[in-house]
């Protein structure tokens, strides 16, 4: 066989699987009609029509950039605005102790990216959780490492800090430096949040180990991509706070996606922020990171960060973009609230959901559930074990029907096993 | 010291020279006023008055889009349309023969670190030319490459075809494959242009040499920012149509950019293009790619993709943005004419200058006479051996001028050194 890339570079033919049933949904709405299917597959913010949601208070602010701010460079690591901004839409009112730097990103997605490829050497493990957002292995394997995994759920549905802890310190002990991503707030794929209890029992965990074995590095990455659609008010952020003093050979890093906290998806914004326990290791952030940028992309969308700066920089415009917010926020938990209440009522069991745009349905066979789901006009993504269901995208009255209609694919499942 | 990242990320510390040397000349501009200041730091085309050139014709499309065609993912490769007619926009009537595919990728930096990543192996060479654009160094690096250099000018300031061979040999020998990449036409920081002969002795030579090594790899990326910016009519793509029918050995890839060629510099877009020699290798390319962008940025911006869509795809759209460009390519020859014309009479040596945004004015202590002009108000970028003149950022009349305040400086270090 002719081959030209690199044995590495080898890969599977076929698209991304979650834009494949997305595909497969939207050809079927063609046919039957838009009220007759629930499409529950991409990941983003739909009106109850099915409809992109767009904030008017992100996108009257973009239209209102000249021209020559949309086309020119933004400069290498982001525009001053931007990165310091940046840094307040992040924390809020809870803001940590640490030297605190952003590098603006193409989404969280490139915050991911320079994570795994600046702070893992060449053939590491990345720590995550068994249940995770697939591209995670994409982005460690692209970058020439891998992914290993720790149990996200213990017996009680909650965070498995024994396995976590083993897993670290088993990484530790090999490669002497470990990235670990918590995908919380509102983990995707099962709506998860850690507790505040939790993350005081993480912190303790690193402060210890840490300073036991002063060679060893730490590097916790917090993606937070769907934190702005959790929660009441800010009290989902408490824990960065809690994320404050570590020792020196621990480094946290957050990964900050405007693409569902502004609607801002394709316009392909965020940023990669560290708090770190020193001003050497945050200048160290900021010439590195800098330079994957120069690396990799160059340099990001210059319009939408001028728009994130421009909103966070005035009160009334923060004020209207961050009720827009909120009103979505409340039709989300809404409707996440209508598939639990409607889960538990018919005891189909789901993984522990808290908040965000993601349910998850442990189950077997997967792939065959979501055939079975696709005949009756419902389209879901299928996981490892399970299945996803995406509130973000399907109206209240459609997630009070969800369950039963997953139950009954389960239940066909297995009786023709 | 206490160090976080890996060793082979630690980077120095400071701005991108280019742009520390451009917000120089934005202060000095905001002391003395631009009529008395030359800012010739930035690659991007701006009008007599110093500022940003942006199409009319782009933007009335960009702004006509709906908040969600903006707002949604674009999907992992790109828009069908857009990686349909970027095809287009890249070869214009000089399609070649071959297997002709696309992926979004921002910008052409995206393009270069696609091809680096996927057909070169960690700590292989990629092939440049001595005066290049110097981010190349920076993609090898932060992809655990590097590169290595022929002489881009023989004696006679044309093509050193000699280097180029006998240093793709000397790789192949040890690598078995290279990826070289060749910045023609309109190189940066040079001007020069390949001719269409010294193009089909480098299609011979690489038919010749692949024949005789079937197992070796041959890879070229065509690195054609300044393209649309160059020659008269589309002779400047003939060179395409002779990269065709290729051994299956060879690949050729293209580094197609949007910024230039559509003033959307911080919008993000461009593609990588292969033109395959069969099939199979097409589709490698687009699954290797693809599952790049999946593992480094995800996806490009949906905006700057459907506007490139739809001016190619609409006659009376695509003859108005031919028109704007067309009118400020004639504006940038007719400064680059001013600038080499002033030269000549004064017989300040250049490189051997065609077409684009950049000519080079090799001499010693580049820092030194950058730092003399600067006290002119003269703003331009060192090279290691010379300086990058951009005519794509000064006025005509300031293009006059420029020749004989370079040589002032020159000689002024001459008679201190």
């Amino acid at each position: 066989m002719n081959r030209m890339v690199i044995e590495t570079s080898v890969r599977q033919a076929g698209n991304d699987p979650i834009f494949r049933i997305a595909e497969a949904a939207k050809n079927r709405i063609a046919t039957v009609g838009k009220d007759n299917v629930i499409n529950s597959t991409l990941g983003a913010l739909m009106d109850d029509n099915g409809n992109l949601v767009t904030f008017d208070s992100v996108y009257s602010v973009f239209r209102n950039l000249k021209d020559s701010e949309i086309a020119s460079y933004a400069g290498i690591p982001g525009t001053p605005t931007f990165l310091n901004n940046v840094i307040d839409a992040c924390f809020k009112s809870h803001r940590p102790k640490g030297y605190i730097r952003s590098i603006a990103t193409p989404g969280g997605t490139g915050a991911i990216r320079h994570a795994i490829a600046n702070y893992t050497e060449i053939g590491d493990k990345v720590l995550i959780s068994d249940w995770h957002w697939e591209p995670y292995e994409t982005i460690a394997d692209e970058n020439h490492r891998s992914v290993t995994t720790f149990k996200l759920f213990n017996e009680n549905g909650n965070f498995n800090m024994n396995s976590y802890k083993s897993k670290m310190l088993e990484l530790l002990n090999v490669q002497k430096r470990v990235l670990s991503i918590i995908n919380s707030p509102a983990h995707n794929p099962t709506g998860y949040c850690l507790s505040d209890d939790e993350w005081r029992e993480i912190v303790l965990f690193y402060t210890k180990t840490a300073k036991a074995h002063p060679e060893w590095r730490i590097i916790l990455e917090c993606d937070i991509a769907y934190i702005d659609f959790t929660g009441k008010n800010d009290e989902s952020r408490r824990f960065m706070e809690l994320l404050s003093d570590m020792p020196e050979n621990v480094l946290v890093l957050y990964a900050y996606s405007a693409s569902k906290a502004y609607t801002m998806y394709g316009l392909r914004n965020g940023a990669i922020i560290c708090v770190a326990p020193n001003e050497e290791i945050a200048d160290e952030f900021v010439s590195t990171c800098s330079y994957s940028n120069r690396g990799t992309w160059s340099n990001g969308t210059h319009g939408a960060m001028s728009t994130l700066a421009k909103i966070t920089d005035d009160k009334k415009l923060k004020k209207t973009f961050e009720n827009e917010q909120r009103k979505y926020k409340i039709i989300l938990q809404q409707r996440a609230a209508a598939f639990v209440n409607a889960a538990k009522e018919i005891n189909l069991q789901i993984c522990h959901y808290v908040d965000g745009f993601f349910i998850t349905i442990p189950c077997q066979k997967p792939k065959m559930v979501s055939e079975e789901l696709m005949k009756m006009n419902f389209f879901i993504v299928e996981l490892k074990n399970g299945l996803r269901f995406a509130p973000c995208a399907v109206s209240e009255e459609q997630c009070k029907k969800a369950p039963a209609l997953i139950k009954k694919a389960m239940d066909s499942i297995e009786i023709n096993a």
